[in-house]
């Protein structure tokens, strides 16, 4: 039983029919004509000076249009990835676009990118971290790093900014720091001091669909159409404009259904899209290749955490001291999220985290489905994990004494708003795949749990809500659909409007049809939009009522709307369809006005997302494999909207998770070349590598903010998986691994070392 | 002095150095890649069987994509004018499309034209409306009348639909009456009759920029997207929308700015411009010759008035007979309001007015200013005119005394609303041009007064507020700018919002960036959008005030906007830009909503205009030659919003009256064939004939509803000035001339015939 029509109802994806048949048609799939399409010459040096670049052969190539470098564009200063466009004079990552190839067809710029020359000097290019802070390492911005690349804004939560100090050039992205109470105290204090060092590699989201992106001129403001596959449409717009030097109104973004995102898909060639579109003056289609995409796209950057975490033994934990590194790439990111995680989930009474982001020869990084966190609570999570097996605690039991409450300090001092941290472990606790822990133990299985938390985006939105002539409630909003926040805010204006669902048709994702509401990303839609979608709706009603009581000579308060026909209460036989009113408020001569619904809503009130999961494992002892019997992924959401569309998020969160665990990563040779540039290098997991059992529990602890009580469930999901398996591979075999992914002969070689002992 | 900030101050267009200058981008002047170029293979025959088409020849004209004709379109009933696509079978009016040519150029269309073979068989063809209402006459419609052409609503204002009786199918399209007291009593007590027989013949538009559009067919949506030169962008939407076969929203109209509208450019081609560029599956553009534009645009009706006015020797008006038919082409039309004006501007205890609307072998007209108004006031304040002269009165003096008031009954017995028709006859008489009129007839020139009137239209509209990030405030309106009503609309925003109009940017006519607002036409674009404006920019600033105030930790009712700025009042060292307040609204974190105000307004209280025009003209006798030295042009506006754009509205209007007065008219020969389809044959007043002073004399007679209590100002003006200068020539000559235009031969042979005696 619920309090609501519509709002609890397991409603399918809008698209899904269309997504999983595969009609659907994604921006790779769109043709405009006169289109011409572009295909980038690379760099396959991390670091080099372009001497020169022979164009004449690949322009004599039939159906080749033009070939472009950066000395066909305006020199925008390269504040941020996006307005990098194409390498001026020197690349700085394997992978980087020198130039780029236009021809009639997607095949001829294919072949004719091979008889483009371009004439390198390579330089020196630091790998590890290590080498990129040493003193008298090659820089990747010599002359001074450019600006944040505005994804900070966008990803970086409630991070302090910390106290980086601008001096000589370096390699140093950004710096911050929490403490609090004395981490020399609290380490002293301690019995026991766990001290590990993790590292975790770049990772791709693998999204099936790689980044894509038309651009068509437009004839009358000299601005531009751009039809992208993006989880922002609004900082499209402004990118674009920006380049293109119009204002942000003459860009019309619209932001085509989306195949796969997970925080890679903000903004990277749009602008660079619009401006090559403009030099040639028809419509331009850029969709990266796999192998393009792989490696010059944003992916989650590469960090290594190294811990000393201190308890007593009699149950106390004293101190968490912690160094962390992120190799953010070339441009500085906002993964210092991290650092503010790591101190803020457990209250421990004396912290020094120290967090630094180094710039290096690599593509810059983008947001990852919960970035930062994942990293964090993986070290975290593991090592607390090992400190309560050495004091002989029950790990569970140790991290609900901690774990923080609402209201308690986060590593910032200010308090935690309304969370559920420890409604989500005692869920765990009462499961019976931790009851019955021992059961699983006895066929040699490891239980691992651990917790994951996301802050929770905010960002201001705002909702329209029109009847139009067919009857159909339109909702537009400024928003991308990645998750299936759409039949959500369907659900929603229902719920507001009083029809069923099927009456509302939600638009998304045009900044040309809809006012300003955040990017997709960072747990938010839901929590932000939401509440803008049910203003908007219940406007769009009143209004409605309002007609029809004019038309009724009723009071509006009297009246209901029963199967898309406004009555009066009871009185059936007096009727008068959404669509008869609509259509008497867009004709001539007629009394009454259009129906527009409008919603606004901010709020900075963040409302925290937190999981506990659970994952039961086996290790082959002989091949170090590792395989993963049963996840249980407990979560509060808040409030339910959808359990189709979440159970699908949750699930999928998690598998993103076994992939950060097991088996994805990166990887770069000796020369700062990408060797895993293909599936087939880059193992996503499949059918056969799929957990046997899933189980989703959510749990419902109300944002005071959120619609209807929701909070954002899009992070929360990936955050715990990697330290859950690893805590299972330690109850299983009593060791730690501490470097993902998990693969069989890493943990082959922690099971056959002597390092970490058992409990 | 003024009370307002903005209002009242003579503002230029806002396109206006784009347009003189030759910058403005127009329809025509628009292309698109991969757009293919469309000409029409038209018919010679007013009415003719098609036999067979034959494309073998153009098809292989070199860079002919396409030649179509009916049998490659769907077969949509051709319920109007713009379902009529392309022939089916029969053609009925003369320059009627019968095929199209697609080519790569603009120039192959126009020669492969020429290679469409068209095999027609002639059919019988009445032309005049004697012979089409004659029995056996030939039918327009043998299967029976198609429906309304929609802008029957969209132009019939305030028409009772009339007595129309449904039988053997005929030409006739349509009919009403208007009856009041004893015709038959009233005529019997006149002292004397005044009969008159008018004619007025089809005048077309002439505006500048021929009918013209392009077509982009979606290629997500499977709608498109259409930039076209019209008046009323929600209209097209659904036509293009119901041919395609998909929902409104599907379609985006682009309102590209009007080379000239006048009630011409609603909707015609675009439907047939959509289906085809779906066929060929690229963009079309379908921009009309001169020549196919004269010939199958919709312009104004030809018309013949039979009026009987009867009055008494002590200045009573006794009676108002009158017989009116209207010949509206081959679609029935929506000129009975012409009847209805006929009997409203006086209060004359006895009336019969019959109308008849009569379908022709002619292409269908539309709306032309003040469409039936034109012809009804010339033929009413021409007889009027002559009454007063042939009973001694002052034929100012006569009008004042039955001229109605507010309150007074209209043909259709409701009560005018609040009109000015007595203050601008007041003004008139009052004014020196009038006051010294004997001078003027002193030097051989006669002088004449006129009045005209609009009841004024009404629709729906909505409108949007928004506060960008450049500072400036966004208004988005779904409606077309013809006259400079945006720079109105601007005035009206600054005002509201507080503002200077430089820092509101007017969005207008897209449908996908705005709600719904009605079509530009009938004088009600201010009238009727403006309040929606100022609701919208007052909302804007309430919340921009209130984010303000959370900011200032201050009462919004404490601030003020002073240059673009927020600051508590008299404390201008505490501010914050409207900028900085907007980016505030649009990024991540932020604490406050998006700036969105929404407008809403429709009432369906019309607020007529009423003017009175002074002409004085002057006759050479040798050759009929007729002189307009000077207009003076009164006008009841309610509210001058903008004096400069209104002055240019009123100065238009008067010299398309002069136009339909002296110089225009299309004239079809025997035939059927249009003799007149270049502007080397139709006279539209240049330079050398226009008028040698005009005066604009506004009156405000505030409206209970318009914004700041403005009406519509753009139909009146030219109602009044044929008549006017029809009575200054009876002033001078004593003849009166019954048949427009009044060129030379025409006056001349009046002047050489005895059938009006002077007074």
């Amino acid at each position: 039983m619920t309090r609501f029509q519509a709002i609890g109802r397991p409603t399918p994806l809008l698209d899904g029919r269309e997504r999983v048949t595969g009609q659907l048609r994604y921006a790779p799939d769109l043709s405009l004509p006169g289109m011409v399409h572009g295909r980038f010459v690379t760099s396959p040096y991390p670091h080099a000076r372009i001497v020169a670049v022979d164009k004449t052969t690949a322009l004599s190539f039939p159906g080749v249009v033009a070939v472009l470098t950066a000395d066909d564009l305006p020199d925008i200063p390269p504040d941020n990835r996006p307005h990098l466009l194409l390498a001026r004079g020197r690349v700085i990552f394997p992978g980087q676009p020198v130039a780029l190839v236009l021809a009639e067809t997607a095949a001829a710029a294919a072949d004719a990118i091979e008889l483009v020359l371009v004439d390198y000097e390579p330089l020196p290019a630091a790998a590890t971290i290590t080498e990129l802070l040493a003193p008298g390492a090659p820089l990747v911005w010599p002359g001074g790093k450019p600006g944040d690349t505005g994804e900070a804004a966008a990803h970086g939560a409630d991070v302090a900014t910390g106290g980086e100090e601008r001096g000589e050039p370096s390699n140093i992205g950004n710096q911050n720091s929490y403490q609090r109470g004395n981490i020399e105290d609290g380490l002293t204090e301690a019995d026991i001091i766990v001290e590990r060092h993790f590292t975790i590699p770049f990772v791709h989201h693998s999204y099936l669909e790689t980044q894509a992106t038309i651009v068509m001129p437009d004839p009358l403001s000299g601005g531009a159409t751009v039809w992208t596959s993006t989880q922002a449409p609004f900082p499209v717009r402004e990118g674009v404009a920006n380049v293109l030097g119009v204002r942000e109104t003459d860009v019309r973004v619209i932001a085509t259904p989306v195949g796969g995102g997970f925080g890679g898909k903000y903004e990277l060639y749009q602008p660079l899209a619009a401006l090559v579109a403009r030099v040639v003056g028809r419509p331009v289609k850029l969709v990266l290749t796999r192998q393009e995409d792989m490696a010059a796209a944003n992916p989650a950057p590469a960090s290594q955490f190294h811990l000393k975490l201190g308890g007593t033994h009699d149950g106390k934990i004293t101190a968490l001291w912690a160094d962390i590194k992120f190799d953010e790439g070339c441009y500085p990111g906002f993964h210092g999220i991290a650092a503010f995680l790591l101190g803020s989930a457990y209250q421990i009474p004396n912290l020094l985290i120290n967090f630094t982001s180094v710039l290096s020869f690599k593509p810059s990084v983008g947001a990852y489905r919960a970035p930062g966190a994942v990293q964090a609570f993986y070290a975290l999570e593991s090592t607390l994990d090992d400190l309560a097996r050495q004091l002989n605690l029950d790990p569970l039991t140790l991290r609900q004494k901690y774990a923080s409450l609402t209201g308690d300090p986060m590593a910032n001092g200010r308090p935690w708003s309304k969370i559920g941290l420890h409604e989500v472990l005692e869920t765990v606790q009462q499961h019976p795949a931790w009851v019955n822990r021992e059961q699983a133990r006895a066929q040699g299985r490891g239980i691992g749990v651990a917790v994951g938390g996301w802050p929770g985006g905010v960002e201001p939105s705002s909702a329209t809500c029109l009847l139009e002539k067919d009857g159909l409630i339109e909702l537009r909003i400024g928003w991308v659909d990645l998750t299936g926040t759409a039949v959500g805010f369907q659900l929603l204006a229902a719920e507001a409007f009083g029809v069923s669902p099927e009456r509302v048709r939600v638009v998304a994702g045009d900044t040309a049809t809809s006012s300003f509401a955040g990017s997709t990303g960072g747990s938010k839609a839901t929590y932000m939009i939401g509440p803008s979608v049910i203003q908007a709706a219940q406007a769009a009603r009143a209004q409605t009522l309002e007609i029809a009581g004019q038309m009724f000579e009723a009071d509006p308060a009297d009246l209901e709307i029963v199967n898309g026909a406004v009555q009066v209460r009871g009185v059936p036989d007096k009727q008068i369809t959404l669509k008869e009113i609509a259509q008497k408020t867009m004709q001539f001569g007629s009394r009454y006005a259009p129906v527009v619904g409008q919603g606004r809503y901010a709020n900075t009130t963040n409302s925290p997302g937190f999981c506990a999961q659970l994952a039961e494992v086996s290790v082959d002892e002989e091949t170090g494999q590792v395989l993963v019997h049963r996840l249980v992924l407990v979560q509060d959401v808040g409030q339910v909207i959808n359990p189709l569309t979440l159970r699908g998020q949750i699930v999928g969160g998690a598998m993103q998770g076994v992939g950060f665990a097991l088996y994805e990563g990166l990887v770069y040779g000796e020369n700062g070349q990408l060797l895993t540039g293909s599936w087939m290098d880059y193992t996503v997991p499949n059918f056969a590598q799929a957990v046997g059992q899933i189980e989703v529990v959510t749990v419902e602890v109300a944002s005071e903010h959120g619609p209807y009580g929701a909070k954002g469930a899009g992070e929360p999901p990936i955050i715990a998986t990697a330290a859950a398996i690893a805590n299972a591979i330690r109850d299983a075999t009593g060791k730690r691994v501490t470097d993902l992914p998990m693969t069989p002969p890493r943990v082959l070689a922690v099971l056959q070392a002597d390092s970490v002992s058992s409990q």
